[in-house]
């Protein structure tokens, strides 16, 4: 398996200024990712008087996480490769192209990112943040395959379109596919899981709203679905043909 | 008629690593437009209780779709072409662009694509997936027609963007291009057929939930409104001029 | 006031073979954004029993319009120039930038793209194709005037994504600019009088239905507005500075 | 803290023929941002006889939103550099992107095109105007904090996507992401203060239907929030790194 030189990162990479800054990016992205998305679901809570999802509130979910992911994505890309997701991170990690230090930093950044967004969200709406949860009639096991398979999607893109040295003009609007795939993916799981494909996006709600009911399935499912896209698509698409070229994202 | 060589593939173009590699890349791509434009079709079925189609429920089936197939074209085009659509494979075949065994292994992996996306929302959702049907009143002759025009749309859009020597930077837009004409299209179709405008779409579904009624309608619309379109887009917007340069789809 | 040559074209233009193949470009353009467009409206319709419009039937409708615009200029841009519009054309020949022979075969293949496109809706629905007229407590002068002013926007957008040589790497998503503009506006004009912003796109469903209540306003609309906007981008925006290279719609 | 020179305008400036066409650029550009805005709400209005706002009803404001301000600043992007906002023009301000006298020729300019979009409305649709106010149970300090946070992230995303030297190809796509970053936030926001982001657009339908009411939350909130993205994303991610090279809005 074609693995390339994973560095364990030095200790001095934690404090290194670029480092810092490409947390510091992450944080902010999935902080806008957060407040948007999550705050969407908030804002459908009240428009209706916690009224059960209709296809119009998987909608506007669907716009709200496609757009705001997109951006996400689009204003960290050249700091810190616009992972704004710890599955994202993961599954670069597998495939060789993030060192493991440099990647817990990103994941911290992320899930700190999330928790700030959804404290503000509970803040400005004086609502609950609410929590991601099964709907009636899914089972743990349908639910984690769901994560599984939607994520796989999600990380499998990010390597098509950002990662991969022959992407071409595609790395143009690479970041629109990231954010559009889980706007897709959103209108399918939305109904059965909540569609979280990142475990950021999971736990700050949890934090805050303290519900942890079924949540490790939000960070099994999603680690699990974009470590196996990371890993496929580095063997068989990007493989030893460009082994000497070191891959990152890149727009 | 300009048409340029077609080489009927030789006999170890099956094995061909480049070969086999891009039709893992359409099955991947193919599952993965599936999985959520299907899927958001079953998600509205839950969420009304199988409820009658609305103007809500055709505006999800078509962002799921719309989104989920410019992601499923980017994520392979540089890699099989991303055609992720067995209408697609015949009108480049038509056209002169791909050779036909080639095709023929493009398109086994879209089918296999839809039908594992297909069995894997049964298990997932724990519902029926929903097999394309004519609605109340509508014909066959009238289904046949709207599905030649709305795959000939699709697939001249692929040549246009995608195909043509000429496309200039409008190729960096391509997948965008090609997911958001099906996504219009859905708004118009799938009030009365589903609007498949895609073989493999359709197939996956009906293998699953096995009801195959009216099910040539979605092979042989798409098939001749997408061979149609390959032939009047090489005949007449290629033609001569670009002899030399044998196009393909490239972004 | 600096007008560039507009040469009235000469006989012999209309039998140009790249006269021909622009004129069958824009036909083919305009009949995709129309059998969507309207169609539609057709499906909106259908499954609301010819109901009143609503704010999903409005979604609907801006988003059939923005995506199928957006591809309709896309595929034609690189062979005519993507007007799909007579507004457009009569605009760019204001400007200076079309012929008046070529904007007169433009505008007829626009209008028999629109009829064509009209006719096959009328067959493979079976139902009415709607006209397009005033809401209740529309005068004429109200409609007329928001004709005017978003045709402008639109027309204007051309101008500056597309024909603009400042335009830069705007290019590259001017047709979706341009699309998408339409989207936004049939969200205010929708519930008013439709919001046509096209003659042509008017022009074939009132032979269809053969209703002409108004039908002058969608045409003396979109021509004002699209002619202003293409004067005032001339003068004030590309003006003298520009003078010698003769800008063209280019993407 | 790495602030560049920032001139104080020259009086000569507002003369100046560039710094005129500049400000034309955003007036009209604002103009055509409010009347598909703030038009798609009367739009909401007259189909639903004053109804109260639904997940619909936001859809629609985030899409007309989202597709006309990415119109907007795509338009004028190369000619005024494409800001639609006073909070994008002082977060420009701050910082050291735009001079004082320049930045305060922009914002009436801004403030000028959306009172005129505001009047064209009113005459057009014969219908109010409405001005941005609190939702019942929201209270003037979340709100604060709403718009302040929102803004933040779309002032931001004008700095990564369209200021940095480093943006690369993500220029190309910088409007759209500047567009449906506030699309995003409309979906959230919307609930609680009609989310504004830019005190132009609240100032036209606050002129026009002359109602201030709590308006002030939308210069400030903006305003803060923009200048807070000005300030870190030039300190932390342009810095001293690109001291000498100056840039301004360019895509």
């Amino acid at each position: 398996m074609p693995i390339r030189n994973i560095a364990i990162g030095a200790p001095q990479e934690a404090t290194h200024p670029d480092t810092l800054r490409s947390a510091l990016a992450e944080f902010i992205s999935t902080f806008i990712f957060v407040f948007a998305g999550s705050g969407s679901g908030i804002a459908y809570n009240k428009l209706t008087d916690d009224g059960a999802a209709t296809p119009a509130g998987l909608i506007s979910a669907s716009i709200a996480h496609a757009f705001a992911l997109f951006v996400a994505v689009s204003i960290s890309a050249n700091i810190s490769g616009g992972h704004v997701n710890p599955a994202v991170t993961f599954g670069l990690f597998v495939g060789g192209n993030i060192s493991f230090l440099r990647g817990v930093i990103y994941i911290i950044a992320q899930l700190l990112g999330s928790i700030v967004a959804s404290l503000l969200l509970a803040f400005v709406t004086g609502l609950a943040v609410p929590a991601f949860g099964l709907s009636a009639g899914v089972g743990v096991g349908n639910a984690l395959v769901l994560e599984i398979v939607m994520t796989f999607g999600l990380v499998y893109t990010v390597y098509a379109t950002a990662v991969d040295p022959k992407k071409g003009s595609l790395g143009t609007i690479a970041p629109i596919a990231i954010g559009f795939i889980v706007g897709a993916n959103i209108l399918l799981g939305g109904a059965f899981d909540g569609a979280s494909m990142n475990p950021a996006v999971s736990f700050g709600p949890a934090v805050v709203s303290w519900s942890w009911s079924n949540h490790w399935i939000y960070w099994v499912g999603p680690l699990v679905g974009g470590g196996i896209a990371g890993l496929i698509y580095e063997v068989v698409f990007i493989g030893s043909q460009t082994h000497e070229q070191l891959p990152t994202t890149d727009y």
